[in-house]
């Protein structure tokens, strides 16, 4: 006996959604509409200011009370392309070099309507987007030679996620039972280079180690981690009574995109015993440059390695990936099913789920936008738009060095650029707010969007090209701007340093 | 003298951009046909079977080499519909009702469209998004009554973060300057009931805290914590230098959707000085619905509380938050930014960054999907969505309990029934098996996808009814199936079971 229901024939009786549109004409006529205008947006990205601040207006538009009772689709829409559109970050601008920002793409578009359509959780189970993500994370370990019966990963929402979770899996090596008994009596300390990002730090206080026991290691000329400084460190805890239990390289430094020796660190860490965890939030990705991938030798021997999509692939923010060596870590880190979520037959089969090696259950679906950013653009272009991007920076470094009133104020390894303008006669910290105030200055008139950082004491003018839309033309107009409203904002303080000195 | 560089001219000598369409007409009339595509399959989310396994010839294609060169838009999108839209999870289609999904929405595609051609950041900076999500988290302090003046939150990838991220503020509280110092000897315990999610433990873990620092407080027999046990538990930890933090209830458990009684925990947890985080994940929307939202009382004094947008409101996933009370104790938890990110002028302004928050730096722009489904549906829709679920919840349990092969094993306050069929003279055991045969021969015929839990020791049919397209029929499909498939199962176990007995 095999019962046979008929669940193909429609549903006659059925009562319709309450949340299904009611005319699907005319939903898919808004629709179309709406993508039109989405991709003209895309299309004319160079045009008009970088940033345009969100007026006082539309923010009290926003802040209405909700609706009680529905609207119409073409009404929202409407609203979001009149309150919502015009006010991004500016990251999609050919001149937007703030922070470390993706560009975005319009195929990336496209990726997130199917994800949306699709509407998978990817805490686990057995369905199509589980597979996907475990192509890209089988791709991702054959890029950076981990070994490819070993090795596994998550895509997470970025890399202060995946540092947080590389970290956790260090942590549960150096500590016997920490699940079970968390960190008691153990004084465990990491080390990184004072250049490494603060998500590092924070990594360390959520995970109750305390930021005090992340050993910030001094960095030598090109701000890479000093290893020789390292091992003192090292060696000084020990004798303390300290547990060293990690180490972490930057490949890629958010101030000037520095990186460390990895091979070295690597040689380090096998003979202290110690976990290496890399974050190469954007660093990473040079992987796909032949010119510039051989600075990351020693990659491959990471326990850890966190990087971006949404950076310098341009993937739709947000999507970043944590890759580890061996995936037993991470297993041995996070898995714990409640019964409900036992593994089982049909739709629940597959014996490792995303949930076993991080702490979301509920997941969208980042690997389709990754997938199809690789499928769309292959490796060699996604490769040249990074190189590319480094060459621009180097042609800006030259550009800037040659103007008098311009310093370039570190080694210009990869895609960042560190200058400021230095007026005769300012005092280094008067130069400094006259630099944030240029910085501010270029994207209140909207010309560019550099952003500011500290090189030593000194505030610059950081200029940072993860922007595949970025041309020479984009760079000259950046450095006249310097040169022209330094000199504007250094009469304007004349005045002022006038009296200042009598 | 101001300069004026006029930006808004053409960039003649602009290098076209390396991922950007080459044909931008061709590249809009596959978008457009995209985007026909994954309406009608929306559109049609009733038809074939709920659940197709990806065939191992697919996940074969996947799995092949990442291109080198470029591909047409086109041909990737053809791809995409052959491989991956048609092997989805199943939650969009009616009847669905494994685990705790949302089923979706066409309009929260049309949100992530414009999410992604956007492609902001919310990390921090000033611009449109991060005012978006500041207009969604006041709306939620409304809903849930938490003080206008003081609260704050942050949209997160789901409820697993945001109850790791409201622990971690209550740690925060109990321990001074864990964030330094770490854990040391803090000898933290929390109290959870048995019946409680597994992101609790595994947030507890996380932390470094240990789980056996969570109690497993023992539930009533409506599956709901037991408060005097929990005064038991919290005076004899206290009395045994432990030193009791927080309290966590439940509303709406994943086993049974009880929730406690979070107004008698907030009178304990003041009385105790602890900190009380509500783990609401799917229950706390019921806030919605003028009957079901008396059961949520005491939840406006919550220090902290977590639930999902992409479940009960049917949010494309992933979009959780994270409220909590006073805005100032996640300030204190994760506030600390490197001099690269500090605030300033113009697209650097704001003074608090949703990276002040949380542990994240890289967000994706989660609040724009939440504002649209809001704005289309309304809060009394969505409101009647979710009831109408509960009510179905009601009809389905009454359907189950007038068969006689079938027992309805728990209470049905909200939306999940669970069941067993239950054949005549076979052990506990044997039970057990033929259910979870039972569930997933429903899933592999795709006539329906429930999932399991337990119940005691036992293993139940989990009906989770979180679907705005489910109708009466479709509970009726799946009484008939259950009965028929049980019989069918029972009847193939019988030559089994003879050779037992004899």
């Amino acid at each position: 006996m095999k019962v046979r229901i008929d669940v193909t024939e429609e549903r006659p009786e059925a009562a319709p959604s309450l949340l299904d549109p009611a005319d699907w004409n005319a939903f898919r006529s808004t629709a179309h509409a709406l993508l039109d205008r989405l991709i003209s947006q895309i299309e004319q990205a160079a045009d008009g200011p970088v940033w345009t601040p969100m007026p006082a207006t539309v923010k009290r538009r926003l802040a209405e009370p909700l609706p009680r009772e529905p609207r119409s689709v073409d009404d929202v829409c409407n609203d979001l392309a009149e309150l919502i559109l015009p006010y991004g970050t500016g990251n999609t601008h050919p001149r937007f070099w703030g922070w470390v920002h993706g560009s975005g793409t319009a195929g990336g578009m496209l990726a997130e309507m199917a994800t949306a359509a699709i509407n998978a959780n990817c805490g686990g189970r057995d369905h199509g987007a589980i597979h996907v993500e475990k192509c890209v994370l089988d791709w991702m370990a054959q890029w950076f030679g981990f070994p490819k019966t070993t090795a596994g990963g998550l895509l997470v929402t970025g890399s202060s996620m995946a540092n947080l979770l590389g970290l956790a899996a260090a942590r549960n090596r150096a500590i016997k039972n920490v699940r079970r008994d968390g960190i008691n009596e153990a004084r465990l300390t990491g080390y990184v280079s004072r250049e490494a990002h603060s998500c590092i730090v924070k990594a360390f206080e959520l995970l109750g180690l305390g930021r005090d026991a992340l050993r910030r290691v001094r960095v030598d000329d090109n701000f890479a981690l000093d290893v020789d400084r390292l091992r003192a460190e090292v060696k000084q805890d020990r004798a303390d009574g300290f547990q060293p239990f990690c180490c972490i390289a930057t490949a890629g430094t958010v101030n000037t995109g520095a990186s460390d020796d990895i091979a070295a660190l690597a040689d380090f860490c096998r003979s202290e015993g110690l976990w290496l965890h890399v974050d190469g939030a954007f660093g990473a990705l040079t992987i796909l440059c032949p010119e510039l991938a051989p600075r990351l030798a020693g990659i491959e021997r990471a326990d850890s390695l966190a990087f971006d999509f949404h950076k310098w692939l341009h993937v739709p923010y947000d999507a970043g990936c944590l890759l580890v060596r061996e995936q037993k870590t991470l297993l041995d880190t996070f898995a714990d099913r409640a019964p409900y979520l036992a593994s089982g037959a049909a739709l629940a089969g597959g014996d490792i789920w995303p949930c076993d090696l991080g702490p979301e259950l509920s997941r969208g679906f980042r690997a389709l936008k990754v997938w199809f950013t690789l499928q769309e653009h292959g490796t060699r272009r996604l490769g040249e738009a990074i190189a590319r991007n480094c060459r621009q920076a180097q042609t800006l470094a030259a550009k800037l060095a040659s103007r008098p009133a311009i310093r370039v104020m570190a080694p210009v390894p990869l895609q960042i650029v560190c200058c400021r303008y230095e007026a005769d006669g300012m005092d280094e910290t008067a130069i400094d707010t006259l630099n944030a105030e240029l910085v501010a200055t270029l994207q209140r008139r909207g010309i560019a969007a550099p952003s500011t950082c500290r090189i030593g004491e000194r505030l610059c003018i950081r200029v940072n090209i993860t922007n595949h839309r970025t041309s020479e033309a984009d760079l000259t107009v950046l450095v006249q701007a310097i040169d022209a409203i330094g000199a504007e904002l250094a009469a304007a303080t004349q005045p002022e340093r006038r009296r200042a000195v009598s």
